[in-house]
C-alpha cells in the first residue's frame, strides 16, 4: 500500500510521499523504510527521534518530533489497531470439511464452513456460515456455533453450549466442563450434576487454555465484545458483562456476577457469590473478597521487596494486631 | 417424575399436590410451576418467598416460610445433588470404536467401552468396562484406565498411568507429564528424567486443564474420592489423601503430601516438600511456606481496598519492621 | 548394569561389589538391593542409615555414613541425572507417519520423522530429523521445528513459529496464539491484531499446558536452554534469555525482558514492561511490580497464619498508613 492509501483508508492527514510504498508495520525501533511505526507513550520518545521507519502514527501535537513521514490522525493507537487488521495473514485452512475429520450427519453446517484435519462435530451441531474450525477441534452435541467465528486447533466445547457470532477461541479452550459442585457426605463428595450450559455473546475473544464451566441449573454467561486472556477461570454461573476485559491467569468463583466495561488485569481472584459493579478496575494479583459497588480501582497485596528485607517485614505483620494495641496503650498512658 | 415418586427416590416427607409432573430443577429465583428448587442458604429467604417453583426441597425447620409444594428432607442440599443424577442429561456418544480412532492392535478394551472420533489408544493399554473416551483424547502406552470412568474430549494421558474405576477426567486434562526436574550444571540445566509414574484412585473428578506430572522416581498418587478443579497444578511426588477437595488454579508444588478431607479453596500455592495433615482447610489465595500438622484454617494475604489506600498501606508495609523497632523504643523510653 | 558399568559411566570411584546387578534408581525409602539411590541432602541422613538400595550416589564426605555399596563422586545429585538418562523408557510411537494422521504435502520432514495417529501438520511445516510428534498434536501452517524434538500428544502450535533443535513441549502446550491485544473504542475492544511470531531456542522444554503468546510486531522470544514447567503464561514480545528457569503457574506479562540464569519460582506474577536482569531469584507467589536490576533474591507476600490469627492482623494492614502517622506523632509529643 501506499502512504496515501493508508491515509484514506485511516481518515489520517499525511505529511510527506503520498507514493511511499509500506510493506508492514513495527515498532518504532524495529521499522525500516518499507515500514509505518506508530508513537503514543511519551516514554519511547527517544525512540520516535531515531526511527527509521517510512512514517510514523502520530498525534498533530506531537508531529513535530517525527523524523519521517507521518499520519497524524487523532488517535493514532486506534488507527494502528485498524491497521493490524490489514497486514494480518493468518494462513488460509482448506475449504470444506477434510476427509480426516468427523461431522456427525445430524450436524447443520452453514455455507462457507471450514473444518480442518482430524477436527470432531457431534450430533445436532449447528455451525454458522463461513465459521472456520481447526485441526483437533471438538465439538460435542447439541452445541452452537454463529457465524464468522474462529475456532483454533485443540478446542474443546462441550455439549449444549451456545456460542454467538464473531468469536474467537484460542487453542486449548474448554467451554462447558462441569462446574466444581459437589455436597458432603458421610461416603465422600456426592457430585451435583451440572445441568445448565454456557452461553457466550458476540464478538467474543477467549485466550488460549482457559476454561469457562457450564452452569449448575441457570447457564454461565459471558456477554458480547468480552475479551478475555489465556489461562483464565470461569466458573459455573458467571455472568459477565458486555465489553469487559479480563487479562491472564485471573480466577472468577462460582456465581459471582461481574458488571461491563470492567478491566480486570492479571492474576486476579474473585471468589464466588459476589457482585463487582460496571466499569470497575482491579490491579494485578488482587484477591477480591467482597462485592464492589462503588467504581473505582481495587487491590491487595504487598509491595516487592529484597528477600532479606521482605522477611523482618513478613515478620511484622503476623504481629500486626499487637503492635497496634501496643501503640494504643502507649497513646492512652501519654495522654492520661 | 411425579412429586409422590422424588419423595420416594429421596426418602423426603411431601407436603402437598402427589401427582404434580415435574421436569426439571432450578433456582427459586428462575424455577416454574413444574422446577423443583432447594432451599438451604438462609440469605435466600427472600427468594424462596417469592419463588414460583412447583416444589421446594426444604427442611423441617423452614417448610413453613415455603410458598409451594414441600419435599422435606433432612439434608436438602443432599436431596438436591441426589436429584441432579435424575435429571443430567449427556448425550450418548456412539457405541463401539469410531472409525476414525486409533486403537493399537494390542490393547485391551473391556465390554461397553466407547472410543470417539479421533481418539487414539496406545500399545498395551487396558480400558475397563463401560469407560467412554470422547474425541480427541489420547492414551500413550502401557496405561490403565478402570471401568465406568469418563475421559472428555482432548485429554492426554502419558505412558504407564494407572488411573481408578468410576474416573472423570475433563477437556484438556494432562496426566502423567515430566515432572519439573533438572540439575544445575556449568552447561545449563541437566534434565533429570521421570522415572516415575501417576496413580489416580476410584471416584476421582478431575477438572478441565488440570495437571498431574508424573514421578520422578516414585509415583504421584491421588488417593480416592478425591475432587480437583480446574486449571489445578499437581507436580511430581504429590500425594493427596482420599475425599480432599481441591478448588480452581490451586498449585501444589513437588513431593508434597496432603491428608485427607482437607479443602483447599482455589489459588491456594502450597510450596514443595511440607507435609498438610487431615482435614485442613486452606483459605483462597493462601501461599503455605510450612507444614500444617493441626487441623485448623489456614490464610495469608492482604485484604481488598481501594488502590489509592492500598498503595499508602502497601508503602508502610515495608516499613514494618522499622515502625516495630520504633515502637518499642518508644515504649522502653517511655517506662524509663 | 553392573556398579562397575555405572561408576565408569559417571567417572564414579567403586565401593562395594563391581559385579552387582542393578535394575533400576530408586529414593532411598523405597530402594531395593537392585537399586541406586543418592543422598545430597542432610536432612534424608536417616534414611540414608536404614535405607535397602543396593547402591548409593553420594560425596567422599559423606560416605561413611552408607550402609551398602558406594558410587562416590563430586557432585552426586548430577551423576543421578545423569543415570536418569539410561534407565527412562519412554514408550517407542510407531515409525513414520501414522495413516490417520494428515501431513500438508508441501510440509518437508526430516528423516526418521514421526507424526503419530490423529495428529495434523499443515502447509510448508519444515520438521527437522528425528523429531517425534505424539498423536493430536497440530502444527500450523509455516511453522519449523528443528531436530530431535519431542512433542507431546495435543500440542497445538500456530502458524509462522519458530522452534529449535531438541525442544520438548509437554501436552497441552499452545505456541502463538494472539496476544492480548485491543485499543478501547467507543464501540468497545478494537482488536490489534498480533503481525509477530514466537522464536523459541535450543533445548527448550515447556511444561504441560504452558502459553507462549506471539508477537504484537517483533516476536516472542525464548532462549536456549530454557527450562518453563506446567501451566506458566508468557504474553506477547516477552523475551527469556538463556538458560532461565520458571516454575509453574507462572505468569509474565507483555513485552517484559527476562535475563539470562534467572531461577524464578512458582506462582510468579510479573507485569508488563519490566527489564529482570541476568542471574536474579524470585521467590514463590510474589508479584514483581517494578524492574530488578541488582541480582539478588526478591518477594512479596505475607506470612502463613491461621485464619482467626489472620484476620485481625489483615484489619490492621488497611490502618497501617494511620498507624504509622499515630507513631510519627507520639514520638513527636515525647521529643517535646
Amino acid at each position: 500500500m501506499t502512504l496515501a492509501e493508508i491515509a484514506e483508508l485511516l481518515g489520517a492527514s499525511l505529511q510527506g510521499d503520498a507514493n511511499r510504498q509500506i510493506t508492514g508495520l513495527a515498532t518504532l525501533g524495529s521499522a525500516n523504510e518499507q515500514s509505518i511505526a506508530f508513537f503514543v507513550n511519551p516514554r519511547y520518545l527517544t525512540d520516535l527521534k531515531k526511527t527509521r521507519a517510512g512514517a510514523v502514527l502520530i498525534s498533530a501535537e506531537n508531529v513535530s518530533h517525527a523524523p519521517c513521514d507521518a499520519l497524524v490522525c487523532q488517535n493514532p493507537y486506534h488507527a494502528f489497531a485498524e491497521l493490524t487488521a490489514h497486514f494480518v495473514s493468518v494462513p488460509t485452512v482448506a475449504n470444506g470439511i477434510h476427509p480426516s475429520a468427523f461431522v456427525a450427519s445430524s450436524a447443520v453446517l452453514g455455507s462457507g464452513v471450514v473444518v480442518a484435519a482430524n477436527a470432531s462435530i457431534g450430533d445436532n451441531v449447528v455451525i454458522g456460515d463461513n465459521t472456520i474450525i481447526h485441526s483437533g477441534v471438538v465439538v460435542e452435541a447439541n452445541t452452537s456455533l454463529g457465524s464468522d467465528c474462529r475456532i483454533y486447533s485443540n478446542v474443546s466445547i462441550y455439549h449444549g453450549v451456545k456460542i454467538g457470532d464473531r468469536v474467537t477461541l484460542h487453542s486449548g479452550v474448554v467451554i462447558g466442563a462441569d462446574g466444581f459442585g459437589f455436597a458432603p457426605s458421610a461416603n465422600g463428595w456426592k457430585k451435583i450434576h451440572q445441568l445448565g450450559g454456557v452461553r457466550v455473546g458476540n464478538d467474543v475473544e477467549v485466550g488460549a487454555n482457559t476454561t469457562i464451566d457450564r452452569g449448575a441449573l441457570d447457564d454461565t454467561i459471558i456477554g458480547n465484545g468480552v475479551i478475555i486472556d489465556n489461562q483464565v477461570q470461569i466458573a459455573h454461573n458467571v455472568v459477565i458483562g458486555d465489553n469487559t476485559a479480563i487479562a491472564g491467569c485471573t480466577g472468577i468463583a462460582g456465581s459471582t456476577h461481574i458488571g461491563s466495561r470492567c478491566t480486570i488485569a492479571g492474576r486476579v481472584s474473585i471468589i464466588g457469590h459476589l457482585t463487582i459493579a460496571d466499569g470497575i478496575h482491579i490491579t494485578a494479583g488482587t484477591l477480591v473478597s467482597k462485592s464492589l459497588n462503588t467504581v473505582d480501582s481495587y487491590s491487595s497485596g504487598t509491595p516487592l521487596e529484597k528477600t532479606i528485607d521482605w522477611k523482618k517485614n513478613a515478620v511484622r505483620y503476623s504481629q500486626l494486631d499487637k503492635i497496634a494495641r501496643r501503640l494504643s496503650a502507649l497513646e492512652k498512658k501519654i495522654k492520661d
